[in-house]
This record gives structure tokens, C-alpha cells and sequence, in this order.
């Protein structure tokens, strides 16, 4: 038996016990004939003690130990005159009369402590050091709670959790697939699932009523920062559901999430629709854990001598609070700057200063006079020592830049509160997204999601400018400004579906080889129903006020795709290309 | 709001409420004015009644519904005249005023009934129709209650679950790998994990002490029948861990499911070594809801006149109780020819039967007395009315014969009693088997298996033959004759793992290739280590005494590894393939 009790479980209770422990030397401390040792599993840290006096052999055994090395002692628990009350162990440690070296360890190449000296390439080769540290065990354990209560709320839901497959079938249309080519079926390919839409949505028409499963997704895309070629879904769907008692049910769950997880009561989440929220925030994920909503100026700041903004389709800004005597004219260049790099792309900032005496001072002030501007602040609700901040131009663009503007202003106003979570649900997105560059109609959720009821005779016989007002039964969980979870009420209807994919651009055979068994399977009593697939890397790390996943996965990949600790992806055997009947393409194989 | 309940979920109770039901019309039936329609949903039926002496119009639309149309129902309960006690709500029917047709059916290509007249291809291709029967409903909610409760044991245990990522690396050894063709890194490949073994033992030298993960695992294997290419294991790994610890923490979980899910208590699990269970049942996995074991009679029927028996390197029997009578000559003759398959191959079939009076009949009576029968008969404990069933060879392919018939008898006897359970642990297996075909060791459980402590020594310096003799700290859980879960204790020394890998045949290269990550975790303070995988699959399947995996799997692939419904695997575009920079070989792509 290698121990009676974990690193963390000793108390003054249990002092006088004659114990066996196991774990890692965390740290080691002499100091003269006696010698202290830091003993770590993943439950704890406790003391062991080494007295020349008492056993000057095993004390100098115990001087040799190094950092890392696994260690099995036996020995009594005793109250310690030193206590530490920051551990739990702390009024404790081990007087030990045995020792055994259970296995050596070389000099790790990072410290095992939670602010480590390793940079991230390092922390990833050694991955199995890296989550030795509190930090990111404790992710791992997080998550691992978390699945438990997503787990719990659902079944207690009448939610059951059905496994689909994984080796399923490339469909070209929305992102990449990574595919797996199949040697008993030689030529043909399985692909690894975006997400089980299809499947769940088959659940639903098979009955099932009530489907979940937490599961891994897959997307062969350029991976940007943050995120990953695997990654996991609480993917969920209901029949016989609108799309109220949707949103009812994973509020329920969110809330119990936080509620289990962290101890906070979420109030009722506020709805905002997409396009309240793309003009008041100029994204459909606002953070709202901070004001600074938008303010649109067109009606008043259009008809003087300025022609940027004459020209302009929009001009909007935000009010940033006290921020008039802060900002310089070089911090405004700074900022304007700032707006300018390509990644946002801005072609100017305009400011009004709010002075103490009501005056202004504005980059414009030669075409607005003060009356004007007076006019402007009055629609911001700005006060002395305020600072707007204004761009113009498209609406669309200016609207995303002027999101960048705010959140940035956000954080280097100090506005969010750590510890804050503001929940929304942004909904009545529209259904489709006219791309000008293909020349075609996009699904802005998924070629799955339902019209609107109103808008289905719409979609059936409008015309091309029609299909651009529709709105879909779509609806998005933000938190903190990170989209969460999203989803939509689903067409069941066979004819409906073929017109989506019409409007889509689908032929009708590629809708049949892709879709077939779906459309199919509408055609024997599919029931009305919907869904929502929440991202559990993401929840996990906006729960706990991270804004990275990667601690939250055992073993991520880096931006390459690569698994830095295994070296994978790798070269194959001709054997088995062989045995897929494929090759390299020539550049490859030379 | 498409309900108020499910269709499971009236009684007499509520006699007089209005409800709302949603669901598909399993059978209507109509008597002169009435039409009775049975609504089902995933929780139950419930009976509705059209009068068309209340409403005519209402009653002609019913009797238009087909088969598995998608209705929503208003109306109120009232009590049955004629009342079903079969059904939960047998007791109401519901009395409707206002029916929506939400969908129409097509004819369903096989009826929707616990026995269906769909043959498995017509199932599999409308799996989402066959999944409305109960039976395959039953089974996979059954599948999500197991997966609860699987997690909530371990749980409570402290492991942790940790997700291991999809996208590995191949490894040529063991079974074939399915391989994923990275974009990102052309000419390399990712392969689907086999069972996340070195992951979990990666993660228990990163401390995490208990891991357990529901997770699929993936092998390109020919199918035999009720193997799926993915399947789904419980992954499990314990550190600081005897053997002892890991087989009772697992018996606890065994007796955990079979007391939550099937409220069966089972007693202690009985342990037999490798050797003892070949020795007596010819199999790793011996069936123990009956007896027949093995009585080996080389001592007692050599150096006779019969030479195949003296030519025999094991002379072995089994007694079926009883079948004296019940086997004629001709039977006899059949169970021979059986025997004489090319799938078991036995050269022919001894038997001996005790008549009544204690004399003997057997086929090889002139070449045995009375009296040399006799002392056969008394080994087996052989009373009158029993028949002896005797095989010899060469041992190892003599036992495997006899097992076969062993077996069989059992079921032609009707030796297995319906809902009985007999687990029982294999231990001490080998730690390698020589292959003469290859002329080289494969690891019997897997590379990274731990031989017995005490021989450690002989496996470090002993010769060739020596190898063959060393036992493993590997064990299986059997149940019925199922394999169900199997696993060993690890290897966690550098030096001892690559003595394993040499034996195995790797070069030291291949080692490490393949390995490295895992020997390099092993120089930072592994611990001991073990632990164990369940095969989900299976275990649903034996705890509910179906040989079949297939209906507790949602979505399962045939036997050329197709999914009939989606129709995977499937052709992929040139832009794909550009896109992963291969090709299909020649005799493919022509």
C-alpha cells in the first residue's frame, strides 16, 4: 500500500496517527540537523520532518532528495510549533521513520509553482509538469465539476445523453472538415463531425424529445489565437419546444452553473434583439458589464461645413466618462493611431471635451460651434470633464470599429468589475447574410434554422431584397461579451428546408447527397423542434474570468495544429498509404 | 406551447383537466361514430377519442391520420369505460376538441412495434424510425442512465474526468490506426486514438491521481460481427495504486451499476488466474452461470491401444449431466460434425455415456473397458444417465475446441438462467506471447504492462524461454463470458519500459519515436500507476443479456464499416484532397 491518507488530508485530529503518504517533493528546506520537506499530491501539500538527531542516516538520505522525486514515507503526524495557517495541513506535519524513493526525477525545466518560470512552448512539450501546478490541475478539476452539474441539471431535465458518431460524412458547405480515409471502402472518406446537428436533429424525428451530449467538434481552420482543431460542446435539442422554453431551460441551466460552481445567483437574463444590439453596441456579443452605449448623430451633425461626416452613412460615438482632463492631444493621436492599424481600420477619431465651464473643446470645433456641440452632449447625457469619442463612415464598418473603440475604452477606463458576470440573450438574428465577395446568401446560424412564423410566406415567394429582412428563431447565450452558446428553432418541414437550401445555393442534388437522410427524414413525422450548443472550453474560461481556453484543456494544440508533447500530426508508413490507396501529392512525397 | 404533458404522464387524477398533447399516432381504430387514436411519445401512450356525434368534422379529419403523423391534441381527460391496466395511463383517454396536424408521415417502411418486420438493413438505413421502437429507445436511455451512474461512482471515488484529445499520433504497433491528414502540416498525419492509453498514464505523472473518462476510441480492424470501428470505453487510471486497490474500486463500480440500474446485488467477485481458467474452461473468459469444467485425463487413458489418444499431448472432457438418453448415435454424429467445423476444427469427438446399470458406452469401448471407464467417470464425478465428451491434440488448440463445445452444450442444455450474473476477475495473465508466425513477442495486454514484482529480475537478465514464463500484474473483469474491462498495472521506471520495448522487437528509434513523450515523462518523478477500461458497449449489452452491442449504440456502422443512413464514408471533392495534399492511388482515382 503506498499511503493511508493524501497530501491534503491530515489535521491537528489527527496527530499521534502513524501514517504512510505519497506524492512529490514540492520543496526542501535544511537547517542544520533537521530537514524539511514539502510533500505534493493533487489533494495537498504536507510537512515532513527529518531529524539528524533522532536518524542521522535517513536525515542525509533526505538532504539528496531532489525536486520532483516520488517519495513514499512512513512516520507519525505531530503538531507543528510553526504553523502555517494558509494550508490546510498547516497545523501539522510528519515525523518520518521511512523513506523510500519511489522514482527519481530529473531537474524539471520550468518551476512547478503557480506563477511558473516557464514560457509556453516549454509548458506545452512538458504538459504532464505543467498541470502538476495548481493552476492548471485546478482548471482541469473545474471542468471536470463542471461537466458533472451540466450533467445533473440535464438529466434531472428529462434530458438524455446520446453518444452520435464520429466517423461521419464531408459536407463541403460552412467550415473545413478534417477527413479519415476509409480502407475498406477505398477512395471513400468519413469526415469528423463541425458538431452532431444533423444527428441530434434525426434524434428529434426518432422520438428521442430530449437530447444532449457533452462532445468533442472538429475544425480544420486556420487557427487564430485561442482556438483549437478539437474542441467540446454542450450540444442540446428539444422537440415539441418553442423557442421561449428554450431559452427558459438553458437559462435554468447557466444560472445552476454558477449557482453549483460558483456560489452567485444570476438574476434573469435581459434579451436584447441583433439589431439593438449591433446599434447600441456594434457587435452581437456586447459586453455589458460596462455602459457606453452607442449614440447615433446623424440627425444633428450632418448639414455644416464638415464633409466627412456629410458624406457618411453613420456617425456614432461613445461618451467616456471623466476622460476630457485624462486624455492629451498625444493620447487622442495615440488612440486615433490606435484606431488606425489595419486590424481595425478606422479613418479618423473625432473627440468633444466637455469642459468645466460647459464650453468644448472638439477636433471639429472649427465646424461645430458650441450650441452644437451642446446638442451632442445632450444626446450622450455627458456631463463636464466627459470625453466623446466619434467615427463616421459605413455603418457596418464604423459600428465594428466603434465596438473596438468602447471595449478598449472599457478596459483602460478600469470599468469591469473582476467577479462580474451580465448574462444576455441576443435574439431575432437574421436568417440569412448576403456575401458580396461569393455573390450568395450565407446562413447566419446554419442551414438548418427556422424562419420566423411571420416571415415563412415571405421567405417562400420574396424576392431577393426580402430574403435579406428575414428573421430567424435564432437566438445567442453572451456572457461578459463571449458568446457562449447559440442556437435556433429548426425547419422541420420538408419544403421549407428545400427552399433554404434553394436560397442557399444548393442544386438540388448536392442538398440530396449531403442532406439526404435529412430531408428524408422529415418526410416521416418530424416533429417541431430546436436546440443549442453551448462552447464548454469558452464557459469554462469566462466562468472563471480567464479570457484564454488553453488551461482548460488537458493537451491543446498549438496555432499550427501541432501537439507539441507527442509531435503530432507525423509522417506516415508507406504501409499504411498503402493500405488507404493514397499517396502524397508529388511536391510532398520528393 | 405545443404540451402540458407528455404522453406518459396522465392518471385518474386528473380526470376533468384541459390538456394539450403533442406526439405521433401509433394505431387508430374506429368504431362506427369513434375514432380511438393512440398518441406516443418517447415517454408513453395515451389513448384520444374523436365522437363524431360531438363533432363530426373533427371525427372525419382523424380517421384521415395516418401512421406516425405528428399531432397536437387539445382536449380533456375523463376516465375510461374500458380501462388498459398494460399502460400507465390506462386509466383516462383524452376526450379532444382541437387537433393540429404539426406533420405528415409517409408510410413507415417497417411498423413502429417492440417485434418489427424491418430487416436490420431497412432498420439501420431509417435508424430514426427504428429508434421509436421501445426496445432500441429503451436501450440507449438505458446506455445514458449507465453513463450517470458510471460518473457518479467515480466521482464520489475522487477521480476526475479529464477529456484526451482526438487527433493523436499513429502507432503503427497493436491494431490499425485510422489516420486524419493534417492541412496545416502536409505530408503528416494525425491518427484517432486506439484507447487514450498513454494519455492517461501521461496524466497520472502529472498528479492527477484518479482519471476516468467516458471517451470513443477508434480501430480500423476487419469487422467481425458486433464490432464498431468506434466504440466507446470507460478509461480509467489510478496512481499510487496496488492491484488489489484498482480490482476493488472496480468491483465496487460493477456493483454499483448492476445495483442502481438492475437493483441486483452481487456478492464478491471471484478471482481466477490465467493458467487455472485455461486449464479448466479453455477460454480467459469463462462463462460461470454453469459448471462443465474441464477434467484432463492424460494420466488415466494413455498407453491403451488407442493411438490418437496416446499421440495426444492433452487428453480432455467435459460431462454433460444427464444426456445420456438424450443423444442418439445420430446426434452424436452431428455434434461431431459441428466440432468438425473449419471455425472450431476438431479432428473428431470422444464420448463415453453412463447407462443405468453402470456399465458404459462409448466410441472408443474397444480400446477401454468398463473398469478404465469407470476411472474417467469417477474423475468427472460422472453418474449414471451423464455423458462424457472427450477431445485431444495439442493442448492449447484442444482446450479452445472444448471450450467451443462447451459452450454450446451449456446452451443446448439450457444451462443459463435468464437475468443471472456472474462476474468473476481473470488475474496473473503472461506478460508476452510468442508469435511463431512473426517469430517475435507481442505484449499480451499491452506494452506499457507491468510484470509481477517478483519478476522483474528474470525479465531484466533471463533467456528467451524465461520471457514466456513471466507473469503480468494484468486482469480482466468477466462477465458471463463477456470480456468486459481489462487492465494491468503500469510500468513506471524508464529502464524497465524500454526492456519491454526491446523484447517487443522495437529498435530503440522506434521506441522513441513513437514513445518518446512517455519515456521522457518518466525521468520527472512518475508514480506507480494503474488502471483499467470498461467496454461501455459491451457492459450495456451483458448487463441486459443481449449478445448484440447494436442497439445500444444510436448510430452504429455495418460490417464493411458503412453508416447506412447518412451513407459514410462517401467520395470527397479534388479541392479537399488538393487541400490535403494527397492523392487516391491510381487504380482508385481511374
Amino acid at each position: 500500500m503506498y499511503r493511508t491518507h493524501n497530501c491534503g488530508a491530515l489535521r491537528i485530529e489527527d496527530v499521534g496517527k502513524e501514517v504512510t503518504l505519497s506524492g512529490w517533493l514540492q520543496a526542501s528546506r535544511d537547517f542544520g540537523g533537521m530537514t524539511f520537506i514539502d510533500l505534493r499530491d493533487r489533494y495537498g501539500i504536507t510537512q515532513l520532518v527529518f531529524n539528524a538527531e533522532d536518524n542521522n542516516e535517513l536525515a542525509e538520505r533526505a538532504q539528496k532528495l531532489g525536486r520532483e522525486f516520488v517519495l513514499k514515507v512512513e512516520g507519525r503526524v505531530r503538531e507543528r510549533s510553526n504553523k502555517n495557517p494558509n494550508r490546510p495541513t498547516g497545523d501539522i506535519e510528519i515525523e518520518v521513520h521511512t523513506l523510500s524513493i519511489l522514482n527519481e526525477s530529473k531537474v524539471p525545466p520550468f518551476t512547478i509553482e503557480d506563477d511558473t518560470d516557464g514560457g509556453d512552448d516549454l509548458r506545452m512539450k512538458y504538459r504532464y509538469l505543467d498541470i502538476r501546478r495548481a493552476p492548471v490541475k485546478e482548471s482541469l478539476i473545474f471542468r471536470s465539476k463542471l461537466a458533472i452539474e451540466t450533467r445533473k441539471y440535464l438529466s434531472e431535465q428529462n434530458f438524455v445523453e446520446v453518444e452520435t458518431p464520429v466517423l461521419i460524412k464531408s459536407t463541403p458547405e460552412g467550415a473545413r472538415d478534417f477527413v479519415v480515409p476509409s480502407r475498406m471502402n477505398p477512395g471513400q472518406f468519413y469526415a469528423l463531425p463541425q458538431s452532431p446537428q444533423t444527428f441530434k436533429q434525426i434524434l428529434m424525428v426518432a422520438g428521442m424529445d430530449r437530447y444532449f451530449q457533452i462532445v468533442k467538434c472538429f475544425r480544420d481552420e486556420d487557427l487564430r489565437a485561442d482556438r483549437q482543431p478539437e474542441f467540446t460542446q454542450i450540444d442540446c435539442e428539444m422537440a415539441f419546444v418553442t423557442q421561449e422554453e428554450i431559452l427558459n431551460t438553458f437559462e435554468g441551466l447557466t444560472k445552476h452553473l454558477f449557482k453549483s460552481m460558483k456560489g452567485i445567483e444570476l438574476p434573469d437574463f435581459p434579451r436584447m434583439d441583433y439589431d439593438e444590439a449591433i446599434r447600441l453596441y456594434g457587435s452581437d456579443k456586447p459586453d455589458l458589464r460596462f455602459g457606453m452605449q452607442f449614440v447615433e448623430l446623424n440627425d444633428v451633425a450632418k448639414g455644416k461645413d464638415f464633409s466627412v461626416f456629410n458624406n457618411a452613412e453613420l456617425i456614432v460615438g461613445i461618451c467616456a466618462e471623466g476622460q476630457a482632463e485624462t486624455y492629451s492631444n498625444k493620447d487622442i493621436k495615440k488612440l486615433t493611431e490606435w484606431m488606425q492599424r489595419p486590424q481595425i481600420g478606422a479613418k479618423g477619431l473625432v473627440y468633444v471635451k466637455v469642459n468645466a465651464d460647459g464650453t468644448f473643446k472638439s477636433s471639429v470645433g472649427k465646424f461645430y460651434d458650441d450650441a452644437d456641440l451642446k446638442i451632442w452632449a445632450d444626446k450622450f447625457g455627458a456631463k463636464a470633464g466627459d470625453m466623446l469619442l466619434i467615427l463616421s463612415g459605413e455603418a457596418e464598418k464604423t459600428r465594428k470599429q466603434l465596438n473596438e473603440l468602447r471595449l478598449e475604452m472599457g478596459r483602460r477606463m478600469d470599468l469591469i468589475q473582476e467577479g462580474d458576470f451580465k448574462p444576455l440573450w441576443v435574439i431575432d438574428f437574421p436568417l440569412l447574410e448576403w456575401d458580396e465577395e461569393s455573390e450568395r446568401f450565407h446562413a447566419m446560424h446554419h442551414p438548418f434554422t427556422s424562419p420566423k412564423k411571420e416571415d415563412v410566406p415571405r421567405m417562400l415567394t420574396g424576392d431577393h431584397e426580402t430574403m435579406k429582412s428575414l428573421r430567424a428563431d435564432a437566438y445567442d447565450l453572451v456572457i461578459n461579451g463571449a458568446e457562449i452558446g447559440g442556437g435556433s428553432i429548426r425547419i422541420h418541414d420538408r419544403a421549407l428546408q428545400s427552399r433554404n437550401f434553394d436560397l442557399l445555393g444548393f442544386s438540388k442534388e448536392e442538398a440530396l447527397a449531403q442532406f439526404g437522410f435529412l430531408l428524408g427524414a422529415f418526410e416521416y413525422g418530424a416533429p417541431p423542434h430546436g436546440g443549442i450548443a453551448f462552447g464548454f472550453d469558452r464557459l469554462c474560461a469566462v466562468m472563471n474570468g480567464q479570457s484564454s481556453i488553453r488551461d482548460y484543456i488537458a493537451f491543446p494544440k498549438n496555432n499550427q495544429g501541432r501537439d507539441m508533447m507527442i509531435d503530432a500530426p507525423a509522417s506516415i508508413d508507406q504501409t499504411q498509404l498503402d493500405e488507404l490507396r493514397i499517396d502524397l501529392q508529388k511536391e510532398m512525397s520528393s
